[in-house]
């Protein structure tokens, strides 16, 4: 608990095992079959632990939601035993996951993240999403319900989890030969949480971890998310496209966690961002432009919103040049999209339309294609703009994007002074500077 | 799938982490804390592994059960956390949980273990069983429901999740770099699955494992659990006290298979054994006296059951001596309990009544108190008749019990030819000589 507020903490997404762009299988270097490989991805988090990373993050949903004929999943296999796999080969790294508070019942949901937070010695966060997606509701036989019932439902699930972790006392696990008391009993005690939603009675018989019981996380800015996040969260996983942007969610955000009577400092703000790395920008932008050439009616698409975002119909030109002086001035961001504004500014610049596309401007989270520097910049303004507390980062391929991070823009950050050289304790919460928590928060 | 069925199957039990005798805790050599130490469960499995173990067995229910105040849980605290952990450890020995029917989905239930069977390359095994314990019920907030509506949930529960794990075809992960075909989305189809109790429409977007998917096993005699069994199971996990007993059971499951249309032999059944073992008879009886001296009480309780058990009032009687020879001859097998013979011929034979409960008269399973050789002469007599296919055995302190086990008796099974010198194949499916599945069976 003694984490310096002048630097930035950073969580990395490796998604299904691929990283954040879905065609980068297909490179050279990548491995076709990271979805399965778990010895891969627990090398990975090994890596990502020598470069001290806060965490590792894995978003959810139990569901197919995208294009696997010819993308890579969404998601992995299943979080929770890729947490188990990495908690096991690892000794600091953090491990958050994201559960659906929908999908599962709170004492399976208890158990499972409370004994990974034991066998991990405290480094296991739960992200907490109500999911969305109707093929997730189809796979439960069910459909998805009011964003009032799944949040009502969800601040019900994290209570009668939060109680059930605290339903074995801190010090009950007595395990004491000569007196041959194991437990004390008057220490572990029913809940019996009787919500509109859920039910359950409890104990959960499972003893505190190094850090009492996992962190939580949430995402999705709706007023009902930042409500839960301001309730509950430790960490919040975003997605702004500005400094403004993010600046003005964080202090949303921080004034609910003080409405909820927490200190603003208890919730960090991780916002997403993408990237590829490589000696230099030329270089970062040709293997952009290498994946982005594996699908060329993909590109045709986006080509096409692309002039949607631009205002201007940009497949009648030379796609593959900088646009004419004349063209350019003629440019209109499109408000309705808040990555507009970087899709005019680098065609401005004079970049072709193909290049922009290759720069990112279309994706789910900020890009940076360039060199470790300018990596390190990006982070660097975001940060000390106070836009963010940190960083959920996602290469474009994990398994030469984390190699690359770790060991080119981590040293940087370092020398800079705004990244930590080692992890502050032994538990998530004190590598993220959070206060102990046992049970339910009264 | 070349098994010799002369051969026994062995599977190791070591509840929540200690073993079978929830008083071994208290001994020196035991470790106080087993249940929350991850490394000393992989370390044992993986010296089960070397005695080449067909598979460690986790029995659960997701509750509180017993008296931990004074005694070690009954259930590790998370069994798919458990197997993950070991799973990445070792590379033979199989992986069989049980996971609730009825306290589960489907969904759920399919991904974690299909993903696990995935990354253990194909070791894992589910024992399916519909969960009768009120206490569990009171953690999901409701009741338990009756043997028909378990049974009814269990079996759609079971279809619902072989099909999802056969909706990803079994060749259709296809992720070839030069075609950027990464899955064949003609092979992964909807099972739209909808029962009375479960819908779920999937796709599972998860690849086959070496053996395809995960082993079905199943616990518990009644005629539900024998129709459970012979529909889908290829072990049963048992507990007969008598040879007789126990073939007979074994000869209703290789019925009931038949009558599924499945072979015999598609069913091995594993008779739950326990067992304390020393250098000589004498040191392993003593051993299990010192355990049962750690609790009078009890011990008090057990000589009362045991006077019901052999129609005699013991407790008037020196307990620590033979009985005298005209009391002997009164003694008269209870026949409500079938454990009443045993008890009644080792108090004929001259034990005496402390010793007679030492020997484990009022276990859950036969107890072989004594040398590896009479652990092995026990095991071989009860395969040789025919009672049964293979063996559940628990040790009564896991972290002695498995190395003894291990080093002293399978080198004898193995010596006369009845347990395998090595394994036969890589996956569970293989070394339990199982045909191969995948999705449900029509
Ligand atoms: C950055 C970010 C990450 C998210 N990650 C997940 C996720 O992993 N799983 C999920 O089900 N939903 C995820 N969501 C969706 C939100 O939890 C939420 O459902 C969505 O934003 C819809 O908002 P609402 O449910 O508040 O209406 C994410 C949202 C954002 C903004
Ligand atoms: C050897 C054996 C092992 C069992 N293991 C478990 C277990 O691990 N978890 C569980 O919930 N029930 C277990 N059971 C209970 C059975 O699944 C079943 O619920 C019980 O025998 C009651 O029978 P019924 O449900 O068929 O009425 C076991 C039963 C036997 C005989």
């Amino acid at each position: 608990m003694t984490t310096n507020q002048n630097q930035m903490k950073i969580v990395l997404q490796m998604v299904s095992g691929y990283g954040g762009e879905f065609k980068t299988w297909r490179l050279p270097e990548a491995k076709a079959d990271a979805y399965t490989d778990m010895d891969l991805y627990v090398e990975m988090a090994q890596l990502a632990e020598k470069g001290k990373l806060h965490a590792l993050f894995m978003a959810d949903t139990p569901a197919l939601v995208n294009n696997i004929g010819v993308d890579t999943p969404m998601h992995s296999m299943d979080p929770l035993i890729a947490m188990t796999s990495v908690a096991r080969a690892t000794k600091h790294i953090g491990l958050v996951g994201t559960f659906s508070t929908t999908f599962n019942e709170p004492y399976n949901l208890a158990r499972h993240l409370k004994t990974l937070d034991v066998i991990s010695h405290g480094r296991v966060g739960w992200n907490t999403v109500t999911t969305s997606t109707g093929a997730t509701a189809d796979n439960f036989g069910t459909h998805i319900a009011t964003r009032q019932e799944r949040y009502g439902r969800a601040h019900e699930v994290i209570e009668a989890v939060q109680s059930l972790w605290g339903s074995w006392g801190e010090n009950a696990y007595i395990h004491n030969k000569e007196t041959g008391q194991f437990a004390d009993l008057g220490q572990i005690k029913p809940v019996n949480y009787r919500g509109e939603y859920v039910k359950t009675s409890g104990p959960l018989p499972i003893p505190p971890s190094e850090q009492g019981q996992p962190v939580l996380f949430q995402a999705g800015p709706s007023g009902e998310g930042v409500e839960l996040a301001g309730r509950f969260a430790s960490g919040v996983y975003a997605n702004p496209f500005t400094i403004e942007e993010s600046r003005e969610y964080r202090d949303i955000l921080r004034d609910a966690a003080v409405r909820h009577g927490r200190e603003a400092d208890e919730i960090n703000v991780f916002t997403g961002f993408m990237f590829t790395i490589a000696d230099t920008k030329e270089e970062a932008l040709a293997r952009r432009r290498q994946v982005m050439a594996f699908d060329p009616e993909e590109t045709s698409q986006r080509l096409r919103y692309l002039s949607a975002m631009v205002g201007l119909n940009l497949t009648s030109l030379d796609i593959d040049k900088p646009l004419p002086e004349g063209v350019r001035r003629m440019l209109q961001a499109n408000w309705q999209d808040p990555r507009s504004p970087r899709a005019v500014e680098l065609l401005q610049e004079g970049y072709s339309p193909l290049d922009t596309l290759a720069m990112g401007v279309i994706n789910y989270h900020p890009v940076v294609v360039g060199t470790a520097t300018d990596v390190a910049d990006f982070l660097q303004e975001w940060f000390e703009s106070g836009a963010t507390d940190g960083f959920s980062i996602v290469p474009d391929l994990a398994h030469d994007g984390v190699k690359r991070f770790v060991e080119e823009v981590v040293p940087i950050l370092q020398e800079r002074g705004i990244f930590h050289k080692d992890y502050e304790g032994t538990t998530l919460r004190e590598n993220l500077g959070l206060p102990y928590q046992y049970g339910l928060r009264k």
